[in-house]
């Protein structure tokens, strides 16, 4: 256990905890009163057939989501859906490796896959609220990961299925590019194998983090059409350190390192022995594939293949000039599309 | 100057050493005894009108440059033309922060821009071999930078054009990729900021360096496709040990970042006052501008927006799935659609 005041609720809003007790997980190791963080919006109906699954991406919480993805007059519509958006393990909000205490604190975090947080929040969704079925799964990047996890693992439980800007299963180009991230941090001698006394000495490894993600993160449109300017900074460098630098300085390394671990093995043809084609045609959900037209680790053709392999499904594209961090919508013009298509498939 | 065996004749093949005195440079440093390595190839006829000039990119040499592109039959054929090779400064066998002596030794060694090297370049070709006008002038990536800088600072001595794979000014984006490589290196605690004793303890910057490169370097399609099977390695991580990894392995680290810094600062416009469109309006050689398709930091959108500014020149794009290191002619189909350009504007 490691204190971190950036994890609390009044940097991310209100949301409660789940224990799961103690969790198996796909690795072989029990983690002891798992927890999941999880927020709602909206009522869940009696016939318990209004809930929406929202999931959530690499270092982000619900708070995200609520902000940019939630609210009355959108697609996600807390007047008319029971909405439950539930942090991931690792993000720092649910169980993690700077909130644990005891032989999985810190570096002794055992590994957590994909699978594993969908089993979860399968629990959680079932135990706490008797939700059985669920109208739609939606998330970005991480979330697409759990998205489609879901839609494999539970066809019979996600009636809607809306990854966006993410894979079934991670490509070795998306393997190398998490690799680099990862490296910036366990490379830098204060990192000492995980066993960092606080994280401060690690924000130069954290700064380099934070700047991989801006050569992969967003497009080279965006810096050439200096899209940063409109979000109020006088350079890119501004950008940079304002934003980018920023958004990753109060974050936990570890917790950063459980996520990208997890990241780089999504892969639901683990349901199936390595064949991607059997494990996609299992879904039965009506699918909508939304890929980011300018995404540079999760581009359009690689989630155009996994499309055409799942038997109900649409390819989505998104077009953003904010690359993958579009997701965070602070392009105008991106959540619009975002609601239209999510609007359009809760509908169908 | 620090001892480093990589940079001989027994790894680049023989070249010879050209002296150009106190060289100053833009920067406002003078390079004591500034030396450029370069290799010819063919013979210089006595209208001394057969003369090519070919250009070196980051971390090349002009091995690669006639391993790959230089021979004859190809389009760069020494039994037609005078070819003469010259290597950027910096980059380890012309003058380079790792062979210099005294002040201006490793870390002291000064900042290099690309003009500096095109007018070192011109006064090694007139000045040994009294040529003054270039039939081509060709290079990728770095070397596509000099070439650029050579069509519009000296027009009247470059009758042709081939920039493989740059830009004439370098992209924002390009900026921050390369600051990321640099980082890499100068984070490192065995760094010393650029006084270390040798470069093995740099090993692991460098090969963090190199990974940075396999992020960007090739396509995300390559890695899918896994075009590295071809090359002789059985797994992705094989092809980074082996090939990736080993390329940059025996690089002096203050060579690179001298390459880096000049990347970086690449631009045409410098001539005119940061107007782009009037520094490539002066152009008069014939040129083809040849992005590759697949390259994910010198993307072709960027090279075409160029390539309209330049009054004579066409646009030929080179399919790779190699990305920006196809450059390195590992696939088949690279070199065939290099030779067909380079020959058709060679007989315009």
């Amino acid at each position: 256990m490691i204190d971190n005041p950036f994890y609390a609720p009044e940097f991310h809003g209100p949301y409660e905890l789940f224990s799961l007790g103690d969790f198996v997980l796909e690795e072989g190791y029990t983690l002891r009163d798992c927890r999941l963080a999880y927020a709602t919006f909206g009522e869940l109906n009696e016939a318990k057939d209004n809930a929406i699954l929202v999931t959530t991406w690499y270092s982000g919480t619900h708070q995200i989501m609520r902000d940019v993805y939630i609210g009355p007059g959108r697609a996600l519509n807390p007047e008319e859906y029971f909405i439950v958006a539930i942090n991931q393990i690792g993000n720092g909000l649910s169980s993690s490796p700077h909130n644990t205490d005891g032989t999985h604190a810190m570096a002794g975090f055992p590994r957590v896959r994909i699978g594993d947080d969908v089993r979860a929040q399968e629990r959680l969704l079932r135990e706490l609220f008797g939700i059985e079925r669920l109208e739609l799964v939606v998330g970005g990047s991480m979330g697409a990961q759990q998205t489609y996890e879901w839609a494999v693992r539970f066809p019979e439980k996600v009636k809607r299925a809306a990854p966006i800007a993410g894979t079934a299963r991670n490509t070795p180009h998306d393997f190398i590019y998490t690799q680099a991230l990862v490296e910036t941090i366990t490379s830098d001698p204060a990192f000492e194998g995980g066993w960092y006394e606080g994280s401060s000495g690690l924000r130069s490894a954290l700064a380099r983090h934070a700047r991989i993600w801006s050569v992969m993160g967003f497009s080279t449109e965006f810096w050439k059409q200096e899209r940063w300017r409109p979000l109020g900074f006088a350079s890119a460098d501004d950008f940079q350190v304002g934003f980018v630098d920023a958004y990753f300085a109060p974050m936990d390394p570890n917790d950063l390192l459980c996520m990208a671990w997890k990241w780089q093995r999504g892969d639901v043809s683990r349901h199936t022995e390595g064949d991607l084609a059997a494990a996609l045609g299992r879904i039965s959900a009506k699918t909508f594939v939304m890929p980011i037209d300018e995404d540079m680790f999760f581009p359009p053709r690689d989630c155009a293949a996994e499309q055409k392999l799942i038997p109900n499904s649409e390819l989505r594209v998104i077009e953003s000039t904010g690359g993958h961090l579009g997701l965070f919508g602070f392009e105008e013009s991106f959540i619009p599309q975002i609601d239209r298509h999510l609007g359009e498939l809760l509908s169908s």
